[in-house]
């Protein structure tokens, strides 16, 4: 078993002031082993028990091998937020973002956008002569979510045009609570199901079936993705030395002294929608109107995602030049079988020196060194993690790391990490508006 | 002519703050009217001449006549941050963000990555037969570029094993600045070329050819970007009464009270691309070290971009409870041609009230009327820019408002908007590493 390589000697933090917040943790570390060991699912940090559930991902398997056919080509997951950015995270990191010569792909409906629809109907209706040729997975916890049903129902009637609702129904998965008023629904329909543990947030739930049924049925290695979820997990279980611990302890440290913007800086751009998952773990789960008392406190730190080197070219000015407000956390690794090498004599030369022989992945890791060595001139407070593979066996890791360094980072600041209840607010509105 | 619909009646700032900031500004309004009366583009603010400048679109429309041909369906353009942002603002705007139906499209390859290089590989190499199907716009102000260079060298010497050099170079366009090495190295490989004027800077090139050649060559009415683009230019340099102006000093007197994130909320999501271009822009024009009296001020607002309903799944909650830094910008406006209509009779009834028989647009509606409301409930500062259309020419409007805002805006901070002297330390040390 190998590890990220996650590097922390340039977060700019005194140790004495890290060992103060390691310390205070000591206690929820047993309740996070606990969570792990509880396979009720009982707690609020019961997303942590999902990795060494083999009940869950059995169920999956078992489903996914009767959905599974040759003709099988298009996956399209309705689900939107926790429903969906975990899945395509991980499907993006291994697969790339250019997915259209795969005979076999991952689509995803989440907002309602006309457009949108447009090119999953191209998909799935003009694309498909007959249903073995898909699978619809219906994500939604509460099962209430208003654009995944719209956008099940525009694509379900198109459908209906094309097969028998029997056909149809038996390449439909619905993903919700075990109790939720879809799980009924879908019962009637005659569509499969799978079940999200109800402790289970969204945001916590990329281990559940959630991102296990369309992830196995796209090909992704999921018995790697829930050992590395599960690796990770062990280490940060053990003791005070643990990377999430570490890493929630100087992120909670650097936002007291007033830097109160995190940058998840990846330098593989395929890694883009990792970024978009951990916005709404970390955004969803510390930034928050109240603590845990009740008191209102107002707080929360703003995730936000950068890409090497495209954003060198866009945000870089800012970084150096701007407010010492943001954290940055340098991401990055190597995609096996992945690399180009530019010849030894150029077309165009004399533009820029170096480069000629090199491969791409060099010249990268040339970009990654000149901005590591401009963040310590610059006393630029960032951390790192080192990929030894973008693989599903590493991306468990980082996904599990992040899910239990926000659980410790919340419980630093006093927050309930698995609460939103400030969406009500324009959830209510917009429910009057659709009445109307 | 009609115009963007800016509303900015819950911006929560009040009237006569503003006015001194308008007041300040309004012999900067002169400096701009010049700069966009000046052929010659002598003036830092030079950009602004370029919708004005009928020569330029002459040029590149003889160019692009000379490229088009029935066989065309391949635009690669190789180019990062200001080279590419604003083209593929532009392009995913008008086309969406799923082109791989349509026969003739643009791609693009920014940063160095083993995997984009795959898929432009097969692109440009497996899927072309002959050269008339693709043209190559390499795009580098300065000419030296590393990632450009390196990413046309590795393409070049593929395409090099397939085809003529003569019938390669008659397929690639060179935007550069006149001077620069890389126009004598294309002049001399027998490249077409087109030039930028030196005062206008990378993020505010996209009425120059670097954005006008690839977004006419794959169909889009540059014609009615520009005139979009100098109508609200027009508009913006008339009277102290104009948007970009305004906009300018509701985002500094923000500023000035700690609100320090800007967030573009986009509610297509063909439009996050626009955010990207928006982010560079503000990122390098007024994240600075030193004013522009050369006093070290460490200034700068963090843009953000958000994608609604997606992310409201996702950083709502960090909006309505967290700490009171975000101003937001709520962009939002009909695709024509585009809209589906949810069946009267749901397959899935009684889960979510209200949207059965409705189109999507007007669950979208519902959507974006909660949010508003939420914000007005919360005393949130927000502005609205409602799209009559997204097409051209209101596109043009959007841009050309937010070029001219951020003149504005880094006036008010006393900055140079168009510098970014904070990017020479990776860069050095990038070059260092390379040349090892």
């Amino acid at each position: 078993m190998e590890l990220l390589n996650i590097i922390n000697n340039n977060a700019r933090i005194i140790p004495t002031d890290l060992s103060i917040h390691t310390q205070y943790l000591l206690p929820y570390l047993d309740d996070l082993k606990r969570a792990s060991e509880d396979s009720t699912f009982s707690t609020p940090e019961a997303s942590i028990r999902l990795p060494f559930d083999e009940e869950i991902r059995d169920e999956v398997r078992r489903l996914a091998t009767k959905l599974q056919n040759p003709k099988l080509k298009h996956i399209v997951v309705l689900g939107i937020g926790g429903s969906n950015l975990g899945t395509q995270a991980i499907y993006e990191a291994t697969h790339g973002r250019h997915t259209e010569f795969r005979p076999l792909r991952l689509f995803f409906g989440d907002t309602v956008s006309p457009r949108l629809l447009t090119y999953l109907t191209k998909i799935l209706i003009e694309g498909t002569e007959s249903p073995e040729e898909f699978v619809i997975n219906l994500i939604s916890k509460s099962g209430t979510t208003t654009e995944t049903i719209a956008n099940f129902e525009v694509l379900y009637e198109r459908l209906a045009k094309k097969f028998s609702a029997e056909a149809i129904a038996s390449r439909i998965v619905a993903t919700t609570d075990e109790g939720s008023k879809l799980r009924h629904t879908a019962d009637e329909n005659g569509f499969h199901h799978l079940s999200i543990p109800k402790n289970v947030g969204g945001r916590f739930s990329v281990f559940s079936a959630v991102g296990l049924l369309p992830l196995e049925l796209v090909g992704i290695d999921t018995k790697q993705l829930l050992d590395g979820a599960r690796d990770m997990a062990e280490l940060c279980l053990k003791t005070a030395e643990n990377p999430a611990l570490t890493s929630a302890a100087l992120t909670y440290t650097h936002s007291k002294n007033g830097i109160n913007i995190n940058n998840s800086f990846f330098f593989n751009p395929e890694l883009e929608s990792c970024g978009k998952w951990y916005r709404q773990l970390m955004g969803e789960s510390i930034g928050k109107e109240k603590d845990i008392d009740g008191k209102v406190v107002r707080t929360g730190i703003t995730p936000m995602v950068s890409i090497g080197s495209t954003d060198l070219h866009s945000m870089a000015q800012l970084y150096f030049g701007g407010p010492r407000n943001i954290f940055h956390t340098l991401i990055y690794g190597p995609n096996k079988g992945f690399d180009a090498q530019l010849p030894s004599e150029l077309k165009l030369q004399n533009l820029v020196d170096g480069i000629n022989g090199k491969d791409v992945k060099s010249i990268m890791n040339a970009i990654i060194g000149g901005v590591k060595a401009a963040f310590v001139k610059n006393a630029m407070p960032y951390t790192e993690i080192n990929f030894p593979e973008i693989n599903e066996y590493y991306l468990g890791q980082y996904l599990q790391l992040k899910m239990i360094e926000m659980m410790f980072l919340a419980k630093l600041m006093n927050l309930n990490a698995f609460d939103q209840p400030n969406v009500e607010d324009y959830k209510d509105e917009t429910r009057r508006l659709l009445s109307i």
